[in-house]
């Protein structure tokens, strides 16, 4: 299959973190095929680690989900319900630098759109799983990392090893953390992270997105006791008021001297009858910071304000990390390098040496794992011109952008 | 089939409010072959002032469901979409009075114990449809109303015309209305409702509950604009912000002269990703007074804070009203009659002539438009020892209270 | 000098709870005179019981300010900066039952009313105080205690003991409680205490008023840390929002199911400059409960959200008991006695023998200890026509109406 | 009297703003000497656009302790109850540009601190007015407006026009737009203000301070019906509820995507016994912005949460704006102007060009106007070595800072 193909393919069946097992398999297949060396699932991330896993139960489907649907079953019962890749080669002699390429598989929880204006409906390649669409181009993503690997073997490859890092559960930041767990990184001597689209038109390529916020996502839960409102209200210790006390007071978070911080709750939940005092009440909050020590800030008042929104209504509250990411730094010389590779790729008209990150990178984590032990990195966009935004319904990417993004990080990984 | 098989097979079949027509098209069937004049459907609810009702496929879907279940069609037919019956039946020369007896034939929206501590799930008549159960006694209610016709016939009658009131949704507070808006008791001239259960035990009846607190049940979304809450919250119009200021200041509706006041939201929902500004946030609000005036006096209050919370945070707040009931006094001439029968009737050892009304009920409204027409009403309590408390998953009836009820309604009616 | 003579020249001086040093003073020169045992200021109250203390400055002021307007230094000194007379006197040979009787004595800090619309000001005896003002009649409960010490020695008394209470710092509720926690009432029979107005007219007497509300009232004050608000707001800890959190909260502690409660925020105070994060933010609150037990309910929780609103913003909380009452009932006994004197009273033209007592008041505490040692007690209402509510600038009373207080309850102490 | 004898004098006799009439009378007194003309009060300010204006009888109040502190009363009388002064001098054949110099002369309300440890107290200039200081420096400022009237007279001027600005009310950002909104500012070429401090070191220049937060102040007032907290709390409006739930949501205006916002609530009052419900609760706002479009989006979304947290409790709310500032940037051509001069002045050990201004200053409005006409404009900044940090009770300046601005302020005069 073409780059396209696999695109298209992954498109078709989306998997949100997590449960991108089919999607993990199928990349999988084609790189040991390659004789790459396939580190999958518990081999692949600290499962410890891991942030947001979905129940055994959602996981149990996935893989069901993913063997009815043609994943090659060697690789999904070697994953063993643990979603991650983590591909190795060595080229040449082997005695040049290890060059890890980093991309993210997974896909949204939102409706795709279904009609002929947008492309993959027209074109028979929209979304099989309702509710799930790849809305940040992630498919392109992992067609990407395999496209590296064909570029490298049919030109072949550099002096050194390649290492491809298939990574699961971007979006809220919950697979980075743990798969920079692990001790792939530790030999990486030059990373590349690659995203499409970010704004850019097809041909611009960004050498060096970095300075993203630092971001944490936490679940929490408030449980107090039920009781008849018309007939006891006293009786109840009410988790909705320790709700609402909870959100009001989150948004007050005083502003930082010291940067932008951010807070927002988008969930919440409680389903009582009107007559019943809220036993139970939940919520999902973000906070940001620009900077580490922001985030932390943010992090800290938030669980001190749920807390005290507890005790207030006589409740508890049961809190947990949903995902994190922090920020990071480009280095000088990978951006040369890119910059490099991209003056010279196909199809490249624009090359752009530094940009702030506006959003949140989980990818964060890798690099600052290889930039603690001496190595550089670098996060690298590849313009894709968009239909529609990121995480909307009609996100769709300009396919011209993959064979570009390949160019530039073999390029690149070829220069290094 | 007895009573008691009747109330099984309705506990196995249970039908929320504005979805019972398995149940009411069963009922129908009975008394039309027993001559009962039947109004179905919109001939026994004002249409046009029903509350609370589900979406059109959930309409659907349920007339589906109890065509699946055996319901006979022509009743089915008839309804055409809306539950509700009344059935009439001139007995002797029809010179006396017309007496009504109202039942509610509604489930709830709960999930029943399965285990075999339960009753209903270790003798097989514990319910077939997940999420909704009898945990009220309605299935006990309908099978009342199907006895006394029964027993009157049996017996020879009475000198006068018996009406059946066969109430919809009576949780929520949302059938008694519409029912009460109908020409069908404009000629009432008595009005016996009946409630099992209410902590009294089998054996025990109480001739006239009264005063029950007035209720509104409000339902209201917010409305906003989302944004993206880590690159520009403040485009955002915050329809999460004005959900959890109108929660805490509805709980802080002053406390009213006139006597109790109550307010609770139940239900809140909204469901974004963590980073998304919700454009959408939705409550379920109820209030009650210990009379109708404070009841206002709270519903007005409650409105007031749901505008003011969604101007302060730029929303748009829609509202409707759920359901709704008001309160309501026995007449002495019903209590005495009542308790009359009650002293005759087999198993009955104890009669207490009126107690308090704790919570909230929609046969108010039919009980207040024979009052003011001049007629008289009780509200009749049959006790039925419960192995656990009204609107539990584990709740049960004494199905003999059954024939205890038949026997006090039954004896009332001809005693009028 | 007349009962209305001695009433005019204490509103002419009002001294607030706690202050009461020239009143005490004149009343205790009388009753020296009279041969009554005096027992004066901390011989007379509990000292380390007393609540809503104002600060030594204010107490020295006082003294200072009754020595200028004319009280007699020697009691001034016995009572060494704490107000409060206990005065009893043993009539014919002491056979016969200890009686009390208690009066209040103290003013409110509101300024009266100077126009010539207010009988005070216009005939010359309007208060002399800024700020301070008899509004609620103790000026002519003080002046009916002494009234009752001249009607039986006047009238050769009666068999037993006569103990005079002349309670400061009613207002608030803060005197009451220290008082009732002294030795003096542990031998009374029968107490009787009075006040003048309350809504009834002159010439009607209420034996019995009870049922009080029970009350507390809360002083609180936030502490965090100071921060300036524009170059580094997260470095304070916010006062401010403590104290808002905690006032939306106090008002939705739950409703009771036993019985009415009450909560108010009266006043707050934080006064920085715009741009300061608030180091300190003071409230004061009141609740109330139909019972004891729901008052104290209310007192739990209102102590519960304000520890919570300052855990939320990182601050800390002083409380203090600024004032408290009980509930009591009266002794249908007493009822009886004082209708009976009522009715041969001159100028009494109606009896009602009950009444509840809509607000809250502290000689409930005396009452109660009366109570529990076997003693019975009542709380009086001597009607007094009034052309303006109790505690408002144009307040006053029918002036008749002390002679009468002085006869029903001279009366009932001979009866008894 | 020497700079530092003025300094000491006017330190020793504070007055907030608005009220610096014997401040103001002096200074006019040596201008007029030195023959500049003078503009006094209403011709010195736009009466009508002054802000936070104190009442009349505060202001009349502080016209006769001027008096009584030796004021002249000529000056007195030409200012009429309005401060601010505009005093300009032609030097040469005033062929040269007009240049301007802004001082702010007003002190803050805060008591000085009162022992050994501060040189004010030791030495004898301590503030003689309970509650006013000079911890700010203005003192200085205004020494040295009139030292560089000395400075250019003695050293035979420059060819050119003085405009002396003496400010009134720069605390709260009141004086500074009424003083923009005049006439004097059309013809300034060049505009310069000056502050001590600022946390540099005595030797310090900063040739040009910009970017300042605009800020806006806003006193709201919610006025509600008052009612018995006990017997009719449904009868009140409570402006107390109203206070506290707008303070909870303030805090919780959205950030913007654009830049640093802030908002802070440094005072509430609201003032009634603990039984009643609020009729009256007052606060003090402030808001910033990085920009002024920043500053106008946090002002209207606090004016919006102001309305709606009046609507939600039924009561009104009053807002008058109490002070502003705005932002501004210094001109490259100045701040050379000023380095050049600073170079050349004795005491200088280093200068600076530029640095953020922390907080707010409302000379933006005088130095945009003069930039909107074309002219150029800075804001230096002189180190004076501090004892404790601006506006604390143990602020002080070192005065040798006084001879080296006006060196500068002079140096600059004659270079441009």
């Amino acid at each position: 299959m073409s780059l396209r193909e696999i695109r298209r393919d992954l498109h078709r069946h989306p998997e949100e973190g997590w449960t991108e097992f089919r999607t993990t398999a199928l990349v999988a297949a084609e790189l040991d095929d390659r004789d790459f060396t396939l580190h999958l699932g518990a081999d692949a991330v600290a499962v410890e680690d891991r942030l947001g896993v979905p129940s055994d139960d959602e996981v149990a489907a996935a893989v069901d989900r993913a063997r009815r649907e043609g994943a090659p079953g060697a690789y999904l019962d070697r994953m063993d319900g643990v979603t991650g890749l983590v591909a190795t080669k060595r080229y040449g002699d082997g005695s040049g630098p290890v060059v890890g390429v980093r991309v993210d598989v997974d896909a949204l929880a939102r409706q795709e759109a279904t009609d002929d204006e947008h492309r993959p409906a027209r074109e028979g390649f929209g979304s099989a799983h309702p509710g799930e669409m790849h809305a940040c181009g992630h498919d392109g993503h992992t067609a990407i990392g395999v496209g590296v690997a064909r570029a490298l073997d049919e030109s072949g490859g550099f002096d050194g090893t390649l290492k491809l890092f298939f990574q699961p559960a971007e979006e809220g930041g919950r697979g980075g953390y743990p798969m920079s767990r692990t001790a792939h990184l530790d030999d990486v001597d030059h990373l590349l992270a690659v995203h499409l689209g970010l704004g850019e038109e097809t041909g611009t390529v960004v050498a060096g997105y970095d300075r993203p916020l630092s971001n944490a996502k936490l679940d929490a839960r408030f449980v107090g006791e039920p009781a008849h409102a018309g007939v006891a209200p006293n009786e109840g210790r009410n988790a909705m008021q320790a709700l609402a006390t909870a959100v009001s007071n989150l948004y007050a978070i005083p502003r930082h001297a010291d940067g932008r911080t951010r807070v927002n709750v988008g969930m919440v939940a409680a389903d009582n009858a009107q007559n019943v005092v809220s036993e139970d009440a939940q919520m999902r909050v973000e906070v940001r910071g620009e900077t580490a020590p922001l985030n932390e800030y943010m992090l800290d008042r938030a669980r001190q304000v749920l807390d005290a929104a507890a005790d207030m209504h006589g409740c508890e509250v049961e809190t947990s990390l949903y995902g994190k990411t922090t920020t990071f730094e480009t280095d000088d010389e990978m951006v040369a390098a890119v910059r490099h590779a991209a003056e010279a790729a196909e199809g490249v008209t624009t090359v752009r040496d530094r940009l702030p990150f506006g959003g949140s990178e989980d990818a964060s984590y890798l690099i600052r794992r290889v930039q603690e032990a001496g190595g550089t990195a670098t996060y690298v966009g590849v313009g894709a011109s968009n239909p529609a935004g990121h995480h909307t319904a009609y996100f769709d990417i300009d396919e011209a952008s993959l064979a570009i993004a390949v160019d530039v990080l073999a390029g690149t990984v070829r220069t290094l």
